[in-house]
């Protein structure tokens, strides 16, 4: 058996059907290029409550933690709306996160030159975005307590969520941004809202703290959440990388990828701490977009951000930098020969289903 | 004296100068129309606490609540940003929140057609855009507690912010967003997290319950805030009336606002309880834009954001709609006209400052 061991988890909606088009480059690099890889597949999110009861078993934690790389789909869809809330589909990714300690979520925005007329924003406001976002992700509101729903003697509901960090989280999550920015364009927006949240101005303070110790080569600027939503959608190329906490990371990363056009295009890692022992960290690969439950089973969804998110990890987890190189090249090449899904479809390309566009791409290869 | 009493809070930045212009509007009324205010102006924010030592004094909380409607201008600036977290110039606005239950910020978003242009997106994406956000103003993470930063045993800091919602509080802004959205295109986005939060399982649920109860006739729609960052901005055409949380509305109101791409266009009201001796209700207005410090005293801000949120005043707080009308008008000509402050410029425009735009509105009128 091969030393690359490798869990895939394609989840609910589309999942399993962009998932199905990475099986097909994976087959390519192991006749072509002689890569294999040691793969387990497995249920996650409502496909895993309904064959299992649990979004995510405790055999599924177990394989994620043994394994070298997760692939993971998407998870949820209305049919699993109603369950209780320690029940629902999203626990299978919140816990994999947690347990695994997947603590700095990555998710770039980058508009590609042949899909700039996908975005919902004029040419000369998105040409050359590259943004890289930064989301702590094992902490914050997500998982702080106490959190719950209590009824008052009089019978009324009360809803409450704790916001919260430890300097430490902070700390390792703004190193992930700062060693990034090192390696790109050398700025890193850091939002919050220190002027109305205490754990907003402990951020602040900390990750200025990590910035003057250890990285003063790399500009820091602290911009509030609000405005970092407004800044995105009318001068997005002022980004490098942006840092946020859990709930911001999540929303102004969405809104980040929105504004490319093309969401069904990007990629997204999440990333454990190094284990000073093996060198080895933990690491999960995932599609930035959702599990698109109406178009679930009607072969048309974009499997890009699935072979992309493949592409990331033989990067990152493997260090095969080659391999990953060619997956994206063939990408761009099948993109730049006019070929579109319904999602990324302009005037004059040609419109293609999930599976020839993933056999395209193995063509390409 | 005149039973409309006025309460002036230019504050800091370019407040004090774009609320110059709205005094010339209130000189034109006074004399044209006969319509007039009795008038007191005060500090708050920074300047207050320049000249007071707090950012809104209990006298100006006094006045604010004796007052038949509070004019609000913006506060903030790099001068006050070291202070302590309990003496920052924000507690000016959050104090008037909460201490006159306005607990309604209505935040428009329109697109108006002469500024298609002036918008970081496509024409066809935002020409007609026209969308409401409802903003939860005096509850949430803002005011939850317990929240601070405490310093652990070992030394290290922990920041923590409670994020609450009691089941009334939700009700009544839900009852604002669905009577609004009566008087449009009867259509309510409720925005949440009920996915990962407590606090937003509640919202979602009582929102639910209003609308079946109360206002079947209403659309209702739920959605997570990332997904709402994303659908404004690739679709806001889909949006009427936006519902969310104090944080979550924030930073959404701050996204559509951007979107129209005239910021300095755009006015907010926020509205306490109507009380039922009196039938009058606490109500503040103010532009959506901020201090803007960097350009504060070059008599270049666009003053019409202010204005037309005297315009919203005049309307909701005194039934004076004719007058407000004129006003709206006014701001219209002037832009159909082409005259343009540097913000909102465009080839082909004429540019001028903050003083002659605000003479423009007169003239007009
Ligand atoms: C599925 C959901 C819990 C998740 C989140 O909010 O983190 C998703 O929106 C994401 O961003 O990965
Ligand atoms: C000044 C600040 C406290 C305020 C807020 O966050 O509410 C501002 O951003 C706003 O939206 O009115």
């Amino acid at each position: 058996p091969s030393n690359k061991k490798l869990l895939v988890l394609p989840g609910d909606g589309i999942g399993p059907e962009v998932m199905r088009e990475v099986r097909r480059v994976i087959d390519w690099l192991d006749r072509r290029r002689a890569v294999s890889f040691d793969i387990e597949e497995r249920l996650v999110g409502g496909s895993a409550i309904d064959a299992e009861g649990t979004p995510c078993s405790d055999e599924t934690v177990e394989k994620a933690k043994a394994a070298d790389a997760v692939l993971f789909g998407s998870v949820g869809g209305p049919k699993w709306d109603s369950l209780p809330f320690d029940k629902r589909p999203e626990l299978g990714i919140l816990r994999l996160r947690k347990e695994l300690g997947l603590f700095a979520n990555l998710r770039p925005a980058v508009v590609l030159d042949p899909l700039v007329e996908a975005s919902s924003l004029k040419p000369e406001v998105v040409r050359g975005v590259d943004i890289m976002v930064v989301r702590e992700s094992t902490g914050g509101v997500y998982f702080g307590e106490p959190r719950g729903i209590e009824t008052l003697p009089d019978g009324k509901r009360r809803g409450f969520d704790t916001d919260v960090y430890h300097e430490d989280e902070i700390a390792r999550v703004a190193r992930v941004a700062f060693d990034l920015a090192r390696q790109r364009r050398k700025k890193v927006t850091s939002v919050e809202k220190a002027n109305v949240m205490q754990s907003g101005r402990l951020w602040r303070a900390v990750v200025g703290e990590v910035h003057k110790a250890e990285y003063a080569d790399v500009e820091l600027e602290n911009m509030y959440a609000d405005n970092c939503a407004m800044q995105l959608c009318s001068r997005p190329k002022q980004f490098d990388v942006i840092l946020g906490n859990n709930l911001f990371g999540d929303v102004l990363s969405d809104l980040a990828a929105a504004l490319t056009g093309s969401l069904g295009m990007l990629p997204s890692a999440t990333l454990g701490a190094v284990d000073a022992a093996t060198g080895k960290r933990h690491a999960l690969y995932e599609p930035i977009h959702g599990s698109a439950p109406d178009i679930a089973g009607k072969g048309i969804a974009n499997p890009l951000a699935q072979i992309l998110s493949f592409a990331m990890l033989l990067r990152w987890s493997f260090g095969l930098e080659e391999d990953a190189a060619l997956v994206e090249a063939a990408v761009g090449k099948v993109l730049a020969g006019g070929l579109r899904t319904a999602d990324i479809m302009q005037p004059g390309m040609a419109r293609v289903g999930t599976s020839v566009m993933g056999e395209a791409v193995v063509r390409e290869l």
